[in-house]
């Protein structure tokens, strides 16, 4: 399933190493051991989960629909025309980062609004639509980003607990 | 534009006048006075929001592309088995019920397990799918009780403070 | 951790027994073969979440400083008076069931309305203000049955899908 | 009852200007004719919502009680640490932006990192204790930011389809 989720992503022009990019440049200012490696751990594991599997199953269809002028109106001319005020797109990535909690929907915010990386590509489509999945690929850094500072906090807490004890 | 989202949703089976009954059903015990042309009036209310309707739009459309067979797979096959673990239903709905607060959610959690009236025809298809539209008529009508709610609790508050004062 | 969150809810008048039993109740229309043990071990694994326990913590704390009379203006008088349109304690509630997904939500909504057993017990205190409490117990119970139905769903899937190939 | 808000923010050390500022400058770039005084009457308007009182009213006290040593343990020591994974103040702070949908998600999350101005000096706090505080203040300000855009966007919305017909 996961070989399914990274090639699905492959083509639409996504790949793994641009998410743990994005989610090392997040994380390296609070965690100076920190390698892409670990980041790339963190955003697979998001792509296992069930829940992100299905949100992006169903973003990347009404993606490709709106590509193919497939879908019924007035939902086609919606997805053309990136309509503002249209927000299912952000919805959709938001169950993604309400499965890793508070941390994850702050940094959704923060890519949201600095677009870095393949997020600003994709939003800089030409000919494609990619009203879904800028969202869904910043969720999914997101989240990876929170998963790991979940995991380093864990440690480190349950390290400083220790030492008390 | 409220139309037009009436008439979509008649075309796929479900009539305003069904959604006022649940929504009167649900209300009339703490409103002895209340009347179904005022569930009807807060159903419709609901229709108008922007929200809602693009919400509305987009899971018609993916019920009607799998009625089709016009999905991706594995989209296609999920919708097709109604697979219980897909939540992108449950997810487009609650984002309805989001805007009318927590009454709205236990509302909506109420109908999804007892699934009164229209809620059950939908869920009881043969033939057609409606992955997205039972759980969407269902945050309507919770939506629409909620703001019934909200506005008589309002107006004898109001008064409350009135007599205090 | 888990027993001093035991302990605590004990102290508040609830027992994880209390709570297994509703979940029973829940699930066991769907699973013939459940038992209550299944159903105490899955309200147990809710309770080790650092996500529950804050929120338990945090809501108990609201509790017990309102029957002390100790919270500042104008908390204080809506905590006494359960005042309807305060929200925070669903808030709160909603923040548990978010982790267990829709599922959870929806049972939530259902218990919120039906308030079988304890939930009903503490809605109906006399002298004790459990304005938090009973909606926590709620969501406790509404995401151990989404945990349930989630592992044994997934268990159930996965063989069906082990069959096919 | 806005009265009551605005003087108990002051009382914490926030002024309605300070957040008007950062609505400000986050607005600014799209619309070149905004000015202060359109921004503070968004925060006002904020500021009367029901839920936000009540988030608001509850974090403070929160806070306050924090500070006075008057929480049941374990909750007095998490909030003395600003224990970094406790997250009922982003929940607290997320039930005010929800009302506003994904834009003022959005801008919330890149507040919370970024932390402009008022919100970064509550952070920074010695001797007091703005758990609670900084994270609400973020999310008023970013509700107010998203109330605003609606507002613009759905008048040039409402202007171009009116050119085209």
């Amino acid at each position: 399933m996961l070989d399914g989720m990274i090639k699905m992503l492959k083509d639409r022009g996504v790949e793994v190493a641009q998410l743990a990019e994005i989610v090392f440049s997040l994380q390296k200012p609070y965690h100076s051991t920190l390698t892409l490696e670990e980041c790339e751990e963190n955003v697979r594991r998001v792509l296992t989960k069930r829940e992100v599997q299905h949100a992006v199953y169903t973003g990347i269809a009404l993606d490709m629909l709106a590509e193919a002028g497939n879908l019924p109106e007035p939902l086609q001319k919606i997805m053309e025309q990136d309509e503002p005020l249209y927000g299912i797109d952000e919805i959709l990535a938001l169950s993604i980062t309400n499965v890793y909690g508070s941390i994850a929907m702050t940094n959704f915010g923060y890519l949201d609004k600095t677009k870095q990386g393949i997020i600003g590509k994709l939003n800089n489509h030409e000919g494609q639509i990619h009203v879904f999945l800028d969202d869904l690929v910043a969720s999914i850094i997101a989240s990876a980003a929170a998963r790991l500072a979940h995991q380093r906090h864990a440690r480190s807490y349950e390290d400083s607990q220790r030492d008390k004890s």
